[in-house]
């Protein structure tokens, strides 16, 4: 039995997310159909971020068992062959037994893009969140630093949904960039909650236009409520960008 | 009769390029289309680039002549609202009814961008060439230079068809930007011939295998012949990024 990781690149744009789902076509589940088709085995990929329908991928990371006469590093272009173009392996490599993509990630890199001008852009339709209404920059920027940090993040958890055993979390890196019209938030953290960074991208967004008070995510942490926050953000604006692990597990 | 000026964006993937087609959709015909749609009129739409199959847009420059009573800038939005979301004006503007969007261009800049990594990304296999050899940054930008100023670009024009009146061309600009995999071509002329930016961007690739040498630009600028290049980058790594005006004319 070998333990191979992919480092997956996905346009969430036609998945259901990363998750297997019933009658939807997930993302886990092509690569799970095009591993079948390449082995003749039925075999479970486990991925370290259950990304949200329509969401993005840039450096998702997943592990499987197998056994095959396979190199682990050529798992990526034989999946890549059986794959649409709108799901790329990026690499392939044998990792310990004991490797877990979820379990042993020390962090992870979201980004959320916000297209901002009157009209929209071709070339950003499909991976940014446009916002007729002009942000202020500054303003968001300002806002961001108290949720650097140590947290409970109970207010950035989405209403209904079973909670988890524990709402804190550690944010350790935030940066809102922009050019010309696009805007980029970057966020790591040690662990994230379902659907905590478009809570934040949505409430930032709502700094931006002045429909919330500049210190918004103070309120929210206070803590305060889901409630004291703006919308969730759509999720074709978000991308999982990287997931951290010891170095020694790291692709490149 | 009121002169319009359009700046648009475009995915290119799903058009037969800018210009009219008899057997295929191109981008002018979805303008124009969407134009007959909004005014019961059928009007030409004459736009600065005329981008190949497949190559981007991120701001072409249009114009057309009408009368009527829609306000110049609601054009955009009407607009926006008849055509698919791979076509997005980003604003529109009455302009002196001199102005024409190719003539009176003093300049555009093209980016041509490579996906240089064994295997490719998802959110690039619209946009990018995927080079699956390492290249050789430095060497590449090494090459550069001598393609700055003036020059008789002869061995830069597509073989066959018909040649231009004068194969002289400017350019004033060329940076070449790496952001992880991502490496990205600008490049910033006067005016370009026929296939001239991908037949660059195509030879700038060889020099960065070293399938060609790092001095193969001065050898095609000799002059020398479009064989002494490399083949035509594919027209999906290309946008069209700007045309420029004279200030007064300018969108932002």
């Amino acid at each position: 039995m070998t333990r191979i990781a992919l480092w997956i690149s996905y346009d969430g744009t036609h998945y259901a997310g990363w998750q297997r789902q019933h009658n939807a076509l997930a993302v886990q589940q092509a690569v799970e159909t095009a591993l079948f088709k390449l082995t003749g085995a039925a075999i479970a990929v486990t991925g370290a971020s259950r990304t949200d329908a329509g969401v993005h991928a840039a450096g998702q990371v997943a592990h499987f068992d197998i056994t095959g006469p396979i190199p682990p590093e050529r798992y990526a272009v034989a999946l890549n062959g059986l794959l649409l173009p709108d799901i790329r392996i990026r690499a392939s490599a044998q990792v310990p037994d004991a490797f877990h993509s979820r379990f042993d990630s020390c962090g992870k890199t979201y980004h959320y893009q916000y297209w901002n001008a009157p009209q929209g852009h071709a070339l950003y339709t499909r991976t940014a969140w446009h916002i007729h209404r002009p942000l202020t920059l500054q303003t968001m920027r300002d806002s961001l630093p108290p949720l650097l940090g140590e947290h409970d993040f109970a207010a950035f958890l989405a209403m209904g949904g079973t909670p988890p055993h524990t709402t804190v979390r550690t944010i350790t890196d935030l940066t809102l960039t922009q050019q010309e019209d696009l805007i980029t938030l970057s966020v790591s953290g040690n662990a994230f909650l379902y659907n905590m960074v478009r809570i934040m991208a949505g409430t930032l967004a709502s700094i931006g236009t002045g429909k919330l008070p500049p210190d918004a995510f103070e309120r929210m942490l206070r803590p305060g409520s889901r409630l004291d926050g703006g919308p969730t953000a759509p999720p074709h604006g978000l991308t999982l960008a990287e997931v951290r692990y010891a170095p020694a597990l790291v692709f490149e």
